[in-house]
C-alpha cells in the first residue's frame, strides 16, 4: 500500500490535538503513514522571548525572506525539534501510535546543498549574508524511512535538514514532504494549513478552487498568495515526482486529513 | 562486538566538540556505540530566561530533588532534545558520523512508569504534588536500536522518556544509560561528567579511586556525593545487568572517551 504524506504547518489556529486524533485513526485503520510539521508561530514567540526576534531580508526581486542566522537556526532547533515535535510524537503515543520523531538531520533524512550567501536589500544597496543557515532538499533517506515504517512505526519529520558538509539547514516544511512524498512513491501528498486550499480570490474563503487538473496547474498558480506560492511549488514538485495528487487543506477543522481525503481543500491533480 | 554506551553529563564545563570528536575516532575504528547526553545546564539557563526558572522541592527524608511540572517538562524537552541532541547529531554529522537523535518518547525507547506524585515538605508540612512529570526508565526498545546500529546509524539518546501511558517522563540520564547499557548486553559503560571520578574526600581532586573491584563496591559507594550517589546507583544497576565494568570518567579532557578507556577515572568491575 502506498503511503500517504501529512504536512502540518505551523502558524496560528491549527488544532495539533484534533490532527493528531485523525491521524492515529488512519494509522490503526491500516494507512501507512509519514507526517511532517512545522513551527514556525512557536518559534517566533520564543526568539522574541528569548531576546532573538525574527528577521526577515528583501531581496534585490522584492520577494521578502527569513534570515537564518545561527542563533536563530539554534533556537529553531529548539522549537521544531524539541517543542513540536516531542509534543506531537507525546500525542501520538498517547494515542496508541509508536511515532519516532526525527529531523532531516538525524541519519541525513533531508539532505541538500546549503546556500552560500543571501543577497539582501538595505537602504537600497545589495549585500551579500554570509551567515546564513538554509538550503533545499536534494536527497531523501528512504532507506531509513522506509526500514522505520515496515518496523511498524509512525515517522513525524521536521527541519531542518543537513547540508552536505553535515550542517543543520533551514529547509522548506511543505517542499521537504514534497520531495519526501516523491522518493516514497507516495499516492497522496497532504498539505495542510490554516486556509482552505487555493483561493481564486484571496483572502475570500468562498472562492475555493475544489480541483486543478494537470493542464490548469500554470492557470491555478497565478491565483496563489504569499505562503501558498511555496506550496504550489512543493505541489509541482510532488506531482512531477510522480505523486498522483496533491491535497492543499485545512488544519483548524475538527477532523482535518479525513476531510481533506473526503474531498474539502483544493485537490492538485498529477498527469 | 559488544557495545560500548557513553553517556556525557549536561553540567557546566564540559566540552562536547571534544566528546564528538573522540566518539567519531572511536566509530571510524569500529567500535559500536550508542551516546546518551544530559542538559541540566543549558535547560536552566533557558528555563530562566523564559520566565519559568527551575523549582526544588525537598523531601520528608531531606533529599533534594527538581520538580518537574508541565511547563517544565516542555522546556526540558525544547533544550534536551531540541539544542543539546541537534546540536551533538549535527557535530557528528560534520565528522562523517551519521548519527540518529532521538528521545525516550520516540519508538518507546525508554519506557517506565509515571510516578503518581511527590511527597515534599514546605513550611514544616508534607504535602502531595500531583503535577510532576518523572518516572525511571523499565523497559528499553533493544529492536529499534540495534536495527539503527546494524544499518550504520549511531544513536544519540536523551531524556525524556515515555511513560506506560505515553507521557513525557524526565527520567535520570545516568540510570536511562544503565539500562540501555544492561539490555544492549554492552561491555562497558561510560558516565563522563565534570569530575575525575569518585572521589574519596569529595570534593579533593587528587583523591580519586581508581578501581573498585565487586566486593568493594558498597563501601566505594559511602564516598559518593551528591550527582555521584546516583550515578553510582546507575552503576550498580549495569554491573547487575550483566555489564562488565563501569567507567567514571571527566568529560573536561581533550580526548574524555579515549582517556577513560586508557583508565583515567574510575572503573567500577562486575562480578
Amino acid at each position: 500500500m502506498q503511503p500517504i504524506i501529512i504536512k502540518v504547518g505551523g502558524s496560528e489556529g491549527i488544532d495539533l490535538d484534533a490532527l493528531c486524533a485523525d491521524v492515529a485513526s488512519l494509522v490503526h485503520d491500516g494507512v501507512p503513514l509519514v507526517l511532517v510539521h512545522g513551527g514556525s508561530a512557536e518559534t517566533n514567540r520564543v526568539a522574541t522571548a528569548l531576546g532573538h526576534p525574527p528577521q526577515f531580508v528583501t531581496s534585490p526581486s522584492g520577494f521578502t525572506s527569513r534570515l537564518t542566522d545561527r542563533k536563530a537556526i539554534e533556537i529553531f532547533e529548539m522549537v521544531y525539534c524539541g517543542s513540536v515535535n516531542k509534543g506531537i510524537v507525546e500525542r501520538l503515543q498517547g494515542l496508541g501510535i509508536n511515532a519516532v520523531g526525527l529531523s532531516g538531520l538525524d541519519g541525513r533524512i533531508w539532505e541538500g546543498k546549503r546556500k552560500k550567501g543571501l543577497r539582501a536589500v538595505e537602504n537600497g544597496k545589495t549585500r551579500i549574508i554570509r551567515d546564513t543557515w538554509t538550503g533545499t532538499v536534494e536527497r531523501v533517506n528512504v532507506e531509513l524511512l522506509q526500514s522505520l515504517m515496515s518496523a511498524g512505526y509512525l515517522p513525524v519529520l521536521t527541519p531542518p535538514g543537513c547540508s552536505v558538509d553535515g550542517e543543520a539547514i533551514n529547509v522548506d516544511g511543505d517542499r521537504a514532504a514534497a520531495r519526501t512524498a516523491a522518493a516514497l512513491g507516495a499516492e497522496t501528498l497532504m498539505l495542510l494549513s490554516n486556509v482552505p486550499g487555493l483561493l481564486k480570490d484571496f483572502p475570500d474563503e468562498d472562492s475555493l478552487i475544489e480541483e486543478v487538473p494537470p493542464a490548469e496547474f500554470e492557470a491555478a498558480m497565478e491565483f496563489a498568495q504569499g505562503r501558498m506560492r511555496i506550496k504550489m511549488l512543493g505541489a509541482k514538485e510532488a506531482l512531477d515526482g510522480g505523486v498522483s495528487r496533491v491535497i492543499l487543506g485545512d488544519a483548524r477543522h475538527a477532523s482535518p486529513v479525513r476531510e481533506a481525503l473526503d474531498g474539502a481543500g483544493t485537490v492538485l491533480l498529477g498527469g
